[in-house]
């Protein structure tokens, strides 16, 4: 009975993010699958051009359970992720076009060197760049290099640094002492990318780079900042025809298990 | 005894199939180990200049197990699964040398698309694109967007339904959705790619992205459409060159799993 | 008490290892985190332009336990290993500006050919050629394509050959046959590459595309030739910034496995 309670209120919830999600990005734009114009699809395969337009372009993209902002979100991770330049451009129009903002597009990238590696980061500086002076987008709408940053839950790092300190101090301090300064004192800590969304494209990123041990940490950490059931499930789905199907299915038991953790915990 | 039976029963198999490809692929070609001079390899290393003539020219290229026509298909899903545009286009005009018509070649990106992500299949468009102009194919040589499909076999599409439903269902709706359609009540029933081929260059992007756990389903369909034991064994070989002996050692064991059940089955 | 001697004893081979190496390749140059330029990367974040700056050239290339010769190894390997030509050139100069010699790179490349696949050879071919290029590095500073070899351990290689034939040979002999000759035979015995730095740059690919459990054989290896604990640990700690936290994460269990291993077996 506890259980019915709690999950008619999760969905009560859920419903609530969706909405307000939806008003904040839902942009009534055709988004293309790919920065390649579907005549060039069509001139190899006129089955992927069809495939691209019927699952992706409308069906994917104008899916309830997660705003097209979150999608770009997601995708651009992805592509970061994967070190994908080419469809990133197209992608990072997509996101500036649907509510992801210079600075957060910025502060993803930033985020990113750091999940995905610094090459990678790299690769994203050249392509946005270009992005940001075709749209105008100038130094003053960027996040600072190191502004003042939101409170530290002190309990919960010293939980993570002593995990950290157990597991890693006996084979490598500099991973240990570069996780705590940057990574969490820093970095995560930083205001111009809401907690919730840090998290969202670090699970991204993660599940496009079939790195599934790592996922439940940082999935945990998204819904504990607002990301619903619904929207976890639907990232997968996301990434299943932006990193491949095969990312999908390792990724979707380990977010099927947190999901279920949760929820039992809350009965 | 049976297993004796069963193991010449099925070395008579592997000689038929084996013989048949042959016939059909074997080009008098020289494959070069990649779009790179073998002049310019020698100006960074004598070594791998040597190397990847007496071990991949003239060897690999030339072994029995596989057919030029089947390694083709095999190193343009590992260099699509891997995004590798540069070295995709040399194979890709080897694969047309070698037997695999602009139709299959079309399916393989079209199928790629899904098994390898959008972004990936999207290079290998344009790298195709171009390759199919400078040799005049024309729209009528490529596989209709929405052709009669091969007939499904209910059974076994139930059994898989199902298991997604009860693995998937509650965490993401939407891949459960597109998993049927378009994935496997549509793309995997096109008729443009022999379900043999289908599952065969499903299999070496597997192998190329180190996605083992799901090998195993993928390489059973690959043997229940004719892909024989040695050919599966020569997959192997075939990605540690193009994807790197790490991921070939990793899809040795789940391969040898494989046959073992399949053989042990028969007796 | 056995164990605190085997402790200060390996202590002491750790700091000689590391003058050892200090005095070989610590130029005193100041390394820039990757091919784009700090301006370009304050024109989209700030806060990036700092963390790399902080982080890396201050801190990561500047720190004792292992040497920037190493470090551009490892970084080089890294970007092989995830195919990553654009910084590539980057810290291809960079190795040469800190003690990699002409040989040594391109013995690196033919190494990776096999442990990362050809066609990311073939990008570092690329690449490297140009280099050598505006360096005037001519034909006579590289490795012969068929030197003398090392002497083979027999015995070992013996353990080695077995193993495989007994785990590969039911299922691919081809791959088999490759792994003795050219991989095991040839290669590895090849003089242009210190056997420690062989093996460092295995395991530094190894760790970039996540291939943990390979990692075990091979970091062996290297500390049987030389690679002293805080290197391997700070291995770790130089791919977290090139090929991101989660492969450090996920690499530096198998790591601290190894390490205890090798520990407790010397005491």
């Amino acid at each position: 009975m506890k259980g019915v309670i709690a999950a008619a209120a999760m969905s009560l919830v859920i419903s609530d993010f969706a909405n307000a999600e939806e008003k904040r990005g839902k942009a009534m734009i055709k988004i293309e699958p790919s920065a390649i114009s579907e005549a060039d699809i069509r001139a190899v395969s006129p089955a992927l051009a069809r495939f691209g337009r019927e699952a992706i372009t409308e069906d994917l993209w104008t899916s309830a359970p997660l705003s097209p902002r979150d999608r770009s979100m997601v995708t651009v991770a992805i592509l970061i992720a994967r070190n994908q330049p080419g469809d990133l451009k197209h992608f990072t129009e997509i996101a500036l076009d649907t509510g992801v903002t210079p600075a957060e597009l910025s502060e993803i990238i930033t985020h990113l060197a750091f999940y995905s590696g610094w090459p990678n980061a790299m690769s994203a500086i050249s392509v946005t760049k270009a992005v940001f002076e075709s749209r105008g987008v100038t130094a003053d709408a960027l996040p600072e290099a190191s502004p003042a940053l939101l409170p530290l839950n002190q309990e919960k790092e010293k939980q993570r640094s002593e995990t950290v300190e157990k597991n890693i101090g006996p084979i490598s301090p500099g991973l240990v002492k570069f996780t705590a300064d940057p990574l969490f004192l820093d970095l995560w800590q930083r205001p111009a990318l809401k907690p919730r969304d840090r998290s969202l494209i670090t699970v991204s990123a993660l599940i496009a780079s079939g790195q599934s041990a790592q996922i439940g940490y940082h999935l945990n950490r998204a819904m504990d900042n607002g990301l619903s059931a619904a929207e976890a499930g639907e990232v997968v789905t996301q990434a299943a025809f932006y990193a491949g199907w095969p990312n999908a299915f390792t990724a979707a038991p380990v977010v099927g298990e947190i999901l279920r953790n949760r929820s039992s915990s809350k009965e």
